[in-house]
């Protein structure tokens, strides 16, 4: 396993990298900026995706797939959405290479072969599926549209780092199209409930959902909901959004419909996307300096049995013993992993399981064996318990739930401990200079004190929380008056 | 719906095209030889990669992903897989637009943001995940690497076809690293037969597993096995291949371990993959002039229920009588939908359902409630019966069965009828102007004869199958000796 993780308190940011790699989740590769998800890593993932995806079946939506191209003329036609990503495409102009006249053995683009119109790497898929929605849209009857893409997206970001902010990235995107502008808005908060419920319920993070203000916003939607996540080192991640897009995309893609009455209009969008970015959250929400600490929800094994043994007799002994646990916790539905390699002593083992997470480990020894008992033991409170291998297989049930708990309460916890309501300027700095976290201070509206506290201070806002109180007051800056407090944060 | 559908003796190829549209499975986008996979199709691929990945699981593998580009100089790294891709390579020179100075509104690329080094999107991934390897092996304990990845890839095609051949398409690509010869020969032989049991199992089309000749190879491979199915019009569909890779991929990026006896020596690797081309072949196995039919294994509603009403009255006991049968038929796992759109009438959804290939759809009437009965009519056969409610679930759950037999079956038939077998080039010239299909022939083993055959027939070697007899003879073209018969075919 190689040398101990850099602890948290001595360089989170070093700790993060260290552990995403060590615990076999991610690495960068040869292409600037682009991972490349381990399979351990990617295993989580796919638990994720499962349950999500489950999710938006549940609520209606139908996956397809759309192309990873978008042409150019596309590409411009929402032009605030051009505009926000422009800066950051990825562009096809050729489409073959050949040999380098200059250079045997080298290739080189075919000058001969440049597209007449340039390819964008989709950014993001509004353009190319409201390109797409024009010929699906005819009359009432065909709405709501409840489409949703699991794909791969390019971002051409300067400063990258594993999983948080990569240059290409897995996600899913929902794309929805309504008879109504009140249908849109409500489809766009179901979506975001969804994202809530889903990183509670299985990733155990807390978040808090809210409204982007109006430079926060996806560029091209009228409202963006978010779901708001706090890490361990008091920096907010943004987890999820939620884009009611007004007729915005409809109106430029001439995405019409003839309504009950018979008469024309523009439909009304959505579109929502939680992305490989989760898994930075899931890791600096729970891990610890020992490792990473998973959700058992979400752990690709929740049990590891691991035999101690001396003799190829133990060995026998203990293996029997192991395959009578993994039927019964297979039988409960617990995935359970059985360690038997003979190229890693048990100590090793048990630094590996520790590192990747694993939520509860089994150790038998050759005096188990004989007291009928196993060790077992916790992963987040790295606690360690002699149990009857009789009640093995509840304890281990009811003990996978009471981690899942556990880990959202204490995560609940520190966020909550990290919610600062702050009236002053001055209090506002020293908050974040000191205990970091959520401050929740009044705000004047307008964009220009938004964009100077930013200068200032380096936080943004969050979001405008949904459950905010009405409350009267003054903004922390410029002192001008304010209905209701919001959430400043320093993000990643 | 619109109009009939244009027959296959018609015209094969329009009927294939109008089908995979109208039956809403796919259609073309804005790019150039990329489709669009509509929710229907979708759902239909999604049960394919759900049974797949099952089985590549179920053979010891692990799902990763790697970056979507391949940086120029990887790519160029191994000689002839460089130059089998070169040139249908989209190729990334740019990562930034910005506003076009001369046209007002528009946007071009960045001159300024121009690549140090070209990215090329992965038309297969070997070059980048062979660079990755390089840090996973040291040693055997780290072999064998058994890894596969879900991905889109992009071959600039001239000639597209939905699903067929298209310029992004999705796929699965396994690659895989070992410790001798034998062990990666053994694996992509292994892989080869997951494919032809899925094929034959899920999508009910019997395949013709061999290996192809050297120019048939994919490009850096020393052996391609391959599985090869026979399409309705007589035409050859390649449906999945899978490649020994010997060490050409561990030579071309130093891909070294320390073995058994501590030495060093190159990996030795496969990669397999099969893609949504596998949707054509489904398509175009069992589909008839009324649309598509569906193996119940993969249909996205092996049983739809359409309600035949006409007053509030009837629909009511129609929908408990629906509802029940629901839950029964839920209860054996069969997935089953309700058809109560009041917005269609009965003619119009029995007409969608059967051009979607629902396979089994059941029709409730006044008459039926009244004697306990429903019409049940099976798609393959297009034939009614009325069945008694208290044996209907059991009904059903047996021809399910029964139906993904038949479809078996009756492609089997078809294909081994149209298996020739020829011992001069003049019969070889005649059974593909007349009944196509496969001709089982002597080759004597050289590529000018297989560039001959090929020129004055359009017939390729589609593979040495893998159960071919010894058997003495001679060439069907040169009459040079040859000690076993080959399968050409004219082929998708």
């Amino acid at each position: 396993m190689g040398k101990k993780l850099t602890s948290r308190a001595e360089d989170y940011s070093k700790w993060y990298n260290e552990l995403v790699v060590k615990a076999d989740l991610a690495e960068n590769s040869a292409v600037r900026g682009c991972m490349v998800i381990k399979p351990y890593g990617y295993a989580i993932w796919e638990k994720m995706q499962a349950e999500l995806d489950k999710m938006f079946k549940e609520t209606g939506h139908q996956n397809a797939y759309f192309p990873l191209f978008v042409p150019k003329s596309l590409f411009e036609a929402e032009e605030k959405n051009a505009e926000g990503f422009a800066k950051e495409c990825a562009v096809v102009t050729h489409y073959r290479l050949q040999n380098d006249p200059d250079k045997p053995g080298k290739l080189r683009v075919d000058p001969e072969a440049r597209l007449e119109e340039e390819l964008v790497v989709r950014p993001t898929s509004e353009a190319i599926i409201w390109n797409t929605f024009r010929g699906w849209v005819q009359s009432y009857r065909d709405l709501p549209l409840l489409i949703n893409q699991w794909a791969n997206v390019v971002r051409w970001e300067m400063r990258t780092r594993l999983f948080l902010r990569t240059a290409e990235f897995l996600w899913q995107e929902g794309h929805t199209a309504h008879e109504t502008k009140k249908e849109a808005l409500d489809e766009a908060a179901l979506m975001n409930n969804v994202y809530a419920t889903f990183a509670e319920k299985f990733m155990a993070i807390p978040v808090i959902q809210g409204l982007k203000t109006e430079s926060e916003r996806f560029a091209g939607a009228d409202e963006t909901y978010c779901i708001e996540a706090l890490m361990q080192d008091g920096k907010a991640l943004q987890a999820g959004t939620s884009h009611f897009l007004g007729q915005n995309f409809a109106k430029a893609f001439d995405v019409k419909f003839a309504n009950k009455e018979g008469k024309q209009d523009y439909v009304w969008a959505t579109s929502w996307g939680v992305s490989t970015r989760l898994m930075g959250a899931l890791i600096m929400t729970h891990s610890d300096d020992n490792g990473l600490v998973l959700p058992p929800s979400l752990a690709p094994n929740q049990v590891v049995i691991v035999p101690i043994y001396k003799s190829e007799e133990d060995l026998n002994n203990i293996t029997e013993v192991a395959n009578s646990i993994l039927t019964d916790l297979r039988a409960k539905n617990i995935t359970v992993k059985y360690d038997n390699r003979d190229t890693h002593r048990p100590g090793a083992k048990f630094a590996q399981h520790e590192l990747q997470g694993v939520p509860i480990r089994i150790a038998i020894g050759p005096k188990d064996l004989a007291n009928g008992t196993v060790e077992i033991a916790r992963r987040d409170t790295l606690t360690k318990e002699v149990v009857n291998l009789n009640v093995l297989a509840e304890k281990i049930e009811s003990l996978l739930k009471e981690i899942q708990d556990a880990l959202f309460n204490k995560a609940l916890d520190f966020r909550n401990s990290h919610i600062t309501e702050v009236d002053t300027f001055e209090d506002f700095k020293t908050v974040l200079e000191t205990k970091t976290g959520f401050i929740s201070a009044h705000w004047d509206g307008t964009t220009e004190t938004e964009d100077k506290i930013k200068e200032l201070t380096k936080a943004t806002i969050r979001c405008v929380p949904l459950d905010a109180k009405e409350e009267t007051g003054v903004c922390v800056y410029s002192g001008k008056p304010s209905a209701r407090r919001v959430l400043f944060a320093k993000a990643y």
